[in-house]
């Protein structure tokens, strides 16, 4: 007997589990898993259900899968074509919110983990941690699990995010890291005044538009090995000064950031603040920065992992798959402090839109890349 | 019998006239200078109290006087030494709002002007345009009197405002001109976008900065014979976007100009068209502007009635005026289109304050000088 990757996504998609709800997809995945022998436990915090499942004994060789339940919402139902809680397959197209972002990618790894321990227990142990908020703020979800494990003194040897990371076509890209992001909050103060006589007043808008100018004049790199340049933008100034005569006290402007292997949040912070220190020194406006980190950047470097993870795509679908640390943020931010981690899943064109959607043979695909990864990484 | 212009002024400020309000004050000019022969007509105009009066023939030589009875609001009442509009003397020192901003000076140039004419009837005519809207918008002040003098054939040949010129002692400053004004509003729009792909956005903050940082990178100039430089001073930058993760489609901004002799409205906005032209060539982010010109600069260069204002100046108090073009605008800038025009007036320290106050001896001295550029003028 083997499990059914595509109609465990059919399942998944008819739970409802618009993020944080659980919808029923943990309490699914955990009677599948358990009834394979996987230990499993509910590692919820502050509202946020995330489940644990570990076949084989702790300590040793551990494979790990990384996924989530949890769901956007469906934005306009009623321009949906299929219902997005139904689960349709038609024509071998399974319809439905989360058919690529990513129930689809978690029944795929859970599906080729319960096959591969059943026919070919291996030497070590797979490990599954699986989160209901990836979407959302996910400060209970995969950090929940990963503390929950440290705690416990579980650990992951490599993991294995199921997110859908191909443009295209499967197999085309695998991400071996991320580009960190951060945003800035800058407060220019100076002196208010009479615009007809700015020589008694400080203009901070004069002292921010020369902040934010040298911070954009140049690119903060031209890209390094595996990552393309860093980037960054101003994303909105503020003054709300409705007086054409005053020159106001006060400007605001927020600034993101999305950083390669060149640079740290702390070595960028430390650029900004000198910019900042020398402007003040040249116009008397004082800033004023709080920093958020969202992710430091993150590379597991071409090696063991990547090549095993690398020929079992090749050998799956017969595309190279191209080695990227393009996209926005996902997990793996998380897990990239506790071991290596790569990311390899579906085709992700239609993810958070209307009429998000997958071949079937896409699932099935999917699943035999990963068990042949684990069967490689076991050998 | 000579008219007293310290009492004509205390008459001035129990005139409640703060703008538009006429208050009696315009009715109780009337009164005297008819009185004393002058022709007067009410030139009110979109609920806007103005004063024409006239003494001797239209088509001659004539010497004009402008000034507003109109005041600003008393502020914080309470906060006032003597009640703002009782027009008391203390001291040798009249109390109220209007003391320095302009009621004295109106009362000096009727009190001249009226007993002038009785003394030493000239050849030639004085004329005296009063406006009780300076202080507001100024749309139907003394360009009401200016479009209504043109429509009757009446006409300047020079003009003195009597707005307060003098920052500490009375003497010390006439204008001789002022820098012009203008406004631009400015909308950079660009395409919206995640801010982790900005490639496929054009960020309207990244061209708005450049632009903006062109134009305050350099002076504008470094001042001419008569005037300072001219300041430019951005007064709001505004975006309103409140996703770090989003690039805007829009971002706004204001900038103030104040401009000498070496440009005019025209030239700034051709230069600052081109400065936007050439940014969205770079950047593919647009432009739109509108321009609005509070006033183009001008000057009364020095020359024959420059010297006889300054001339008496000097004879009443001693003092050797500066020929300034300092400060914000004045009616003298719709004047100047009409007939040379210069501004005399008290020391304005107190002006738009909490206990705007002036020594009646000033009073008196302007008075003085008054009469003696009517005088040297018609002699």
């Amino acid at each position: 007997m083997t499990t059914d990757a595509v109609a465990l996504s059919a399942d998944l998609i008819r739970c409802p589990s618009v993020t944080p709800k659980e919808g029923g997809a943990l309490v699914l995945l955990e009677s599948v898993l358990s009834a394979a022998g996987f230990a499993c436990t509910r590692v919820d915090r502050g509202g946020v259900p995330n489940l644990f499942a570990r076949w084989g004994e702790k300590g040793g060789k551990t494979f790990g899968f990384n996924g989530h339940t949890d769901v956007v919402p469906v934005g306009d139902a009623a321009a949906w074509t299929h219902d997005p809680f139904d689960g349709e397959i038609i024509d071998g197209v399974l319809w439905g919110r989360g058919a690529t972002d990513m129930k689809t990618g978690v029944a795929a790894f859970v599906a080729a983990a319960v096959d591969f321990v059943r026919a070919t227990p291996p030497e070590g142990a797979i490990v599954l941690a699986i989160t209901g908020d990836e979407e959302g703020l996910g400060k209970d979800g995969t950090r929940a699990l990963l503390d929950w494990m440290a705690a416990e003194g579980e650990a992951m040897s490599v993991c294995l995010v199921g997110e859908p990371t191909c443009p295209d076509q499967l197999g085309q890209m695998m991400k071996i890291g991320r580009r960190g992001s951060m945003t800035f909050y800058i407060e220019a103060e100076g002196v208010q005044g009479h615009s007809a006589y700015p020589h008694r007043a400080r203009n901070p808008l004069h002292a921010l538009v020369a902040l934010l100018g040298r911070m954009t004049a140049q690119p903060l790199d031209r890209g390094t090995q595996h990552f393309e340049p860093s980037t960054l933008q101003i994303t909105t100034i503020d003054c709300g000064n409705p007086a054409n005569n005053v020159i106001p006290a006060k400007a605001r402007a927020t600034v993101n950031i999305r950083f390669n292997d060149a640079h740290s949040s702390e070595t960028i912070e430390s650029w900004a603040r000198g910019l900042m220190t020398d402007l003040t020194g040249q116009t008397g406006v004082s800033f004023a920065l709080k920093t958020e980190v969202s992710g430091e950047s993150f590379l597991t470097p071409p090696g063991e992992f990547v090549s095993l993870v690398s020929r079992a795509i090749v050998s799956e679908t017969g595309v190279v798959p191209e080695l990227s640390t393009t996209g926005g943020t996902s997990d793996a931010r998380f897990i990239k402090d506790h071991c290596p981690v790569l990311e390899f899943g579906l085709v992700g064109k239609t993810m958070h839109q209307v009429d998000e959607r997958v071949e079937v043979s896409q699932i099935e695909a999917l699943k035999r890349i990963y068990t042949r990864i684990l069967r490689d990484y076991f050998a």
